[in-house]
């Protein structure tokens, strides 16, 4: 009997694996360019940690979470995102005291979140997310958010929508709180359990609520937008110039909220406007999180980052019909006829790879016919062939695959003659 | 409160994690070389896999597996080992009919054992691993060691040892197997009870005993390489001529065993000879192992593969004393003076860095001084000044840092003038 792959996760293998490599690579390549660096957090941290950094009144911690005791009597949970695991390790490496400030880190790996499988949510799933800590000027903003446009449009998107708002401050958080409370109070009793639990614990959630969403007071709620202080409105101010500058466009939407209360001033959401791409549009989402690093147990220091899943990415490039040129073919395919030219093309196969030529033989003990056609395949520019005749006068004969020439080389110079074709 | 990292845990910060993504790259670099594909399966799968896939009467599968209940009351396990998966997704995509056969496939990634945390033994740790499925030519044997092989004396390794055994076909291992039962039998009253489990289910794997080791009949004990019959001695042969045809040193140890059913013919260990480099030196391990395929629920297929860990081929790397040069300096520093010239230089980075320029200003509000001081600890090749004055004559100081020399360059083409100096 076979065993399946558990629910809700995917192989990704050959022919599909080759997109996410191209992704991966241009994320690198734009974190070095920008100056962010990688950090690895392991799989699993203790529960602890996400119900603190992610918040304990939140689905992912309440229903999502992968949570088990390891045979040590620990609670272990595999991480369901990557923010938590990253400032954890900021504080107990401590790297707030690093000479170079702000600490910018991204990171690329599996994350786990127990959902109902659907089209496009999986319970393994891969996110990319930048981290900046340590700096409080809005221009950081503005960079971390064209960081994540920029690796969009370079891969080919072009159908985005990128939604800002402001969190303020946690004196504008606190009035809005409070503005929040009046309107919901007198008629909390028409709302679902949750949301009568969320009044005074976090309000700001009920603006969340799938289940409420269509009442009445969801639409004339208060918004933060309007209870922003001098300083958060400056603020704000500044992140929408430098956007500008950058030549991002931005709507401003003041339903964007985030309900935790370590999140403050900027944060935003990049969606795909494609057509056909399905309910779920965001593609990214970050936010400013200055009171994080304090919660997990580090000295107070701002912070901005954005996560953003890789299933989604390549859904949007699908949704946009973006096709990569993916399978470049081999170098050098090398066929056989008689043992001892099989035998030693074992050899010769190992100079050509070694010299940085991609080159394959067959394993399979196939006839001359059957490894041309393997060649095909394998789509390779050229196909060499030794037979044991050849083997014996030192020759071997390679054959150009797109024009049809021949040539005779000499066996011992054949890689010299590739990298001549090179040169 | 802080939170630590889970024991037998690392995080990989920035400083070291340059050597471990230049480790990756060269190993993706010489698969492409080498015609193997990644694939990429899920960090879980369901716990049964590995009892079959790995054996049920190995310590990973017994006591070492981080196995829990996902919320659906399945039994789910954190991968030990890359190839159970491998095979998994091999037969459950169906990938023994693709017309390019044998597959070769490689992957990367964390794996999971709860053993007891000691130098250089990690409870996540990161496999590189190939497995080459369909063929059953002794060349593919000498291939998958190459690569290995390979891989390490790429990144400068030289203090390495290879070590084979055969453990022949089904055929020998059966005679070799009545052979061990008849020598321990009589006198299996002083073995380890689990060694006295093991003399009717598997042998073989009383030779790995630790707690037995030192007893005399260890050393008499038949040798699988006596019990070979023609066929797997003729495979023996072959392996060993192609590993000299590929100028590959080794020894053939006839104690290096594999205890499972579904291994036999090649059997291969890489450890480093390092001074210092501690008692456990096996980096890489490997072989072949034909009944896996059908184990999993296959159809009968060959393989054959390797893992290492690439914690322990850094430890090799820093036992040799091998250094890599890591930080290559970013390419410009925008220093800025006055507010109007610090706000102009968020849109200038993004500038050079969308031209391809590694590139960074201040976020923290710093004096012109300690810019500067922050443009020498990014080990910066230019610092571009942009003063209020500058900014409105449309010009800016470009100071060279290794020269000294300075230049007056215009605002708006900076971007070229640093092309310029590539080109």
């Amino acid at each position: 009997m076979s065993i399946n792959i558990p629910r809700g996760t995917q192989d990704i293998l050959p022919g599909e694996v080759e997109l996410w490599q191209r992704i991966e690579k241009k994320a690198r390549e734009l974190c070095e360019k920008y100056q962010y660096q990688e950090i690895r957090t392991p799989i699993f941290e203790h529960t602890d940690l996400f119900s603190r950094g992610v918040g304990d009144t939140t689905d992912i911690v309440q229903k999502e979470m992968y949570t088990f005791e390891d045979r040590g009597g620990r609670s272990i949970t595999l991480r369901p995102e990557g923010t938590a695991s990253t400032v954890r390790a900021f504080v107990e490496k401590k790297m707030f005291g690093l000479p170079g400030q702000p600490v910018k880190l991204y990171y690329m790996g599996p994350m786990f979140r127990y959902e109902r499988p659907q089209s496009g949510r999986f319970r393994q799933f891969v996110q990319f997310g930048v981290e900046a800590l340590g700096s409080n000027d809005p221009a950081i903003d503005a960079e971390v958010i064209s960081l994540a446009m920029n690796l969009y449009k370079e891969m080919g998107l072009s159908k985005l929508k990128l939604i800002i708002n402001s969190l303020g401050d946690k004196e504008s958080r606190n009035t809005h709180r409070e503005a929040l409370i009046n309107h919901f109070k007198p008629r909390i009793g028409e709302f679902c359990s949750d949301c009568q639990n969320r009044l005074e614990k976090n309000p700001l959630r009920i603006l969340d609520c799938k289940q409420d969403r269509d009442h009445e007071l969801m639409k004339t709620a208060p918004s933060i937008i309007d209870y922003l202080n001098e300083e958060s409105k400056a603020y704000f101010g500044k992140v929408q110039q430098y956007l500008t500058q950058l030549d991002i466009e931005f709507e401003v939407d003041p339903n964007l909220v985030r309900g935790l209360d370590y999140y403050n001033h900027t944060a935003f959401e990049i969606m795909s406007n494609a057509e056909g791409f399905g309910a779920i549009t965001t593609l990214c989402g970050g936010g400013r999180y200055n009171g994080l690093v304090e919660e997990i147990g580090g000295p107070e220091t701002p912070g901005i980052g954005f996560a953003l899943s890789i299933e989604r990415f390549i859904a949007a490039l699908k949704a946009e019909g973006i096709e990569m040129e993916i399978n470049q073919g081999i170098d050098c395919y090398l066929a056989a006829l008689g043992e001892e030219a099989k035998d030693y093309t074992v050899g010769l196969l190992q100079q050509l790879r070694l010299a940085g030529f991609s080159a394959e033989r067959d394993y399979l003990y196939r006839k001359i016919k059957a490894q041309f056609k393997a060649a095909d395949r394998l789509q390779a520019r050229y196909v060499a062939v030794l037979g044991d005749d050849e083997l014996q006068n030192n020759k071997i004969n390679v054959k150009n695959m797109e024009t049809g020439e021949q040539v005779e080389v000499e066996l011992d110079s054949l890689v010299n003659y590739f990298q001549g074709l090179k040169g």
